[in-house]
């Protein structure tokens, strides 16, 4: 079997003004994938080293959820590895990393292949490494602690809540995705309400990362420094550690309120995240006809509500529902986490973030979203005026150093790539940036320029070019 | 013994454009101290509450820390009530307020007499009812806990600590203040970094309060009511309970951070409370001379030096360091929460809010202080250079309502009363509000206006006009 990849004819991404990073992407992606000979001795060289080339396993393990874009469905749609690795240890990840650089095999490190860009996709074929089997968990040591790069989300919650500590900040994803896949690939999500984005200083402590060469180095970032690997799509490293600074736990409550209005659910909103003395890790409103898709809570529900879904400290319930009634919503949903644990109900967090998205496209295949920010809630309005049916407001409440920001992932009626870029365009005309998810290019995303760190720090990490080709733009071989 | 009270001539306080608190003040003086057989009666009738009429005894308990303020020092001097009343029980509490109806006696409540306002000196005589004897301390529900009102601050967290709780906000007071003082005189203070002010939605949960009537009334406010008695200086009601929202436990380190520039310092605190991934209960900002007389951390201060003060969670150390080192500062103390406990060294937060001010004023009598607010760090440059070292700065960084804000209590070389209202009008005209400090009327200090629901509540709770007389200028008799 031959690894498959997209023609360079079809690489350009959706992203308006992003011709470098499609002439770059080109350039990476003018090499070949590894010559069958080359190939062979690296599967013998393998050893005992557990990998598997049966072609379904491998294609399913080739892919992420870059299926909610049309553009990057149909760019990467062909593209699947050769092997797929799955290493014991950081042992295993070496001996891998150390073969790769001798055969001049690429490699594609994934966690749980959760994410939406394309970044475990890989375009030249070679290895896949699945480093869901790193799931080790040390212990919380002054609030922070050191987790293998496979270790799913919520696992790390499960270790370390009995202790009194929880992960700070989690995706929508939390029950599948791994940590090393979060960092590598992830922005923020759940808690950034409180706690900000993962770039935020001190949202990541330590990073222990494996080069490849044919001597591989193990690299101890520390601090600041993990920015360099943060959001990189491990094109510039094997993460096989990370340290992740807690918050202490504590009784969270799933609810969702809805309101006639979308802009009085706004309103409600920001007044809720802007209440520090309302303590919660979700903030999200979702205008009509989004609800309608959410299974478990659209019962209730009439035609046009839009709904706010949150997650509220047990402790702040009471300021939360005065506000509720001040501003004329209603709780439609309440839950603990120890209620959602017992009953097996769906966690609200599965509503929000991307998930919204995926409980959309579950049951409309004409769907696709976006990412953006938006300055007000003035603004959010002119585009809901702007745009109509087209795209559907899904809004995201964070902190952003020290401010609340209003963030987005739009729901888009999809209909060409021209349009798509059309609404991307006007977005950014009205002063409303976008942070294009249709795109597999780390520059032609949310970092919009080229991380010159973490470019660097590439050429230390992978001198020859091998790790997730194709992905950081900035890269040329030396 | 008779009570002492001002003289009317000397009712002014050092506000400017507050004639209508003074007129107001005024009118409530003009009522006299109980009489004689009044007081007679109301002793005898006391029974077996424990109360105290040795005038020593009587005085010292009659006084707060109003003497930071000369003005204050020169109105209320000479006040003091006729009895110290200190009830054991709730049921103590209703039957003194049933006797003080009875026989017209001016009831002034009191916790650890810590603030700085005089809001806890009788005005009028009367019976002074020290609360310090409600210490009940109940479980942790929900992230919420009823305390007794006279229980102290420390106490809370010395009992919900081991529980995973803790206070979410405090003065720099904690370790002799009362929870029902903090709420009926108080603001915020270390911990608003994180959680904002008192006044936020969130912050109070629950009060329970007597009436003062024939037939007392228990009245429990709930959630944002609370409101209603808070910072009201006891004049509205008696809190005998309160239930008080914590935040989740953390280890917690001092630091002590020092910089060759002040301006240079302002911009590292703003960038440590902006900074969402750094877990923080403190962040205060001093300007030389002040270190000089900050004793435990003056050792290694070169001449000049202004110095901050934090309370940093022991999992956000690495990127705080960080921080230190990016803005060109010297970590010149850092002690563990354990640590400090373990030596009996005085906790950091002993150097802020109006510690700071008492740290001074042992050593020179002749300062005083100023409490307001920035709207940005130029400001505080530009004032700095207005006053010289008339003013000297003192920052404390905190969170209102979703935004960092910046506030001070500026120590002030005073001179007389009027230079005194020339410097509060300069800052007020230059977009800088002062919060009085120098007034025992509260709608003169940081409320500007009376709270119309306030007002309302005190109609309820004190129809005789018998509690606190003369605090709440609003305030006429029936």
């Amino acid at each position: 079997m031959h690894s498959h990849r997209p023609p360079r004819t079809t690489l350009a991404n959706g992203k308006s003004g992003s011709g470098d990073a499609r002439e770059a992407s080109g350039m990476t992606l003018a090499n070949d994938a590894p010559p069958r000979p080359a190939l062979d001795a690296f599967l013998t060289a393998l050893g005992d080293i557990p990998h598997e080339t049966a072609r379904n396993t491998v294609i399913a393990k080739s892919r992420d959820f870059f299926w909610y874009s049309p553009i990057l469905k149909e760019q990467l749609a062909d593209c699947a590895g050769d092997v797929i690795v799955t290493p014991r240890s950081e042992a295993d990840v070496i001996a891998v990393a150390r073969l790769c650089a001798t055969h001049r095999i690429p490699l594609t490190a994934r966690g749980g292949g959760t994410g939406n860009y394309g970044q475990a996709v890989p375009l030249q074929g070679g290895a896949v490494l699945d480093l869901t089997g790193l799931t080790a968990i040390g212990p919380v040591v002054d609030g922070t602690v050191r987790v293998g790069a496979g270790v799913k989300l919520k696992d790390i919650d499960l270790r370390t809540r009995p202790l009194g500590w929880e992960l700070r900040m989690f995706p929508s994803t939390y029950r599948t995705a791994t940590i090393g896949g979060f960092v590598a690939g992830g922005s923020g999500g759940v808690g950034s309400i409180t706690y900000g984005g993962l770039a935020e200083r001190g949202s990541l402590a330590g990073a222990r990362v494996v080069t490849l060469e044919a001597e591989p180095q193990i690299i101890e970032l520390r601090g600041s420094d993990v920015k360099w690997v943060h959001h990189a799509y491990g094109t510039n490293g094997i993460i096989t550690e990370l340290d992740i600074p807690l918050a202490p736990a504590q009784p969270w409550v799933d609810l969702a309120v809805s309101f006639a209005d979308f802009a009085q659910l706004g309103r409600f909103c920001e007044e809720v995240a802007r209440t520090d003395g309302i303590m919660k890790k979700l903030v999200t409103a979702v205008d009509w006809p989004i609800p309608r898709y959410l299974n478990t809570l659209q019962a209730t529900l009439p035609e046009g509500a839009s709904l706010g879904l949150f997650m509220i400290a047990a402790a702040s319930l009471r300021p939360f529902d005065e506000l509720v009634a001040a501003y004329g919503g209603e709780v439609v949903y309440r839950q603990t986490d120890v209620e959602v644990a017992a009953s097996g109900a769906v966690p609200i967090y599965e509503y929000t973030w991307n998930h919204t998205t995926l409980q959309l496209l579950k049951r409309d295949k004409d769907v696709t979203y976006l990412q953006s920010a938006f300055p007000s809630l003035e603004r959010v309005a002119e585009m809901g005026r702007l745009f109509g049916d087209e795209v559907i407001q899904h809004l995201e409440f964070v902190r952003a150093h020290g401010e609340i920001g209003i963030r987005a992932l739009q729901i888009v009626r999809y209909t060409t790539a021209e349009r798509l870029n059309e609404i991307i365009r006007i977005h950014e005309a009205n002063g409303c940036p976008v942070y294009n998810p249709h795109t597999y290019v780390i520059e032609a995303g949310g970092m919009k320029v080229t991380d010159e760190a973490q470019l660097a720090f590439k050429r230390r990490t992978d001198p020859l070019g091998l790790l997730n080709p194709g992905k950081m733009s900035g890269w040329t071989p030396a």
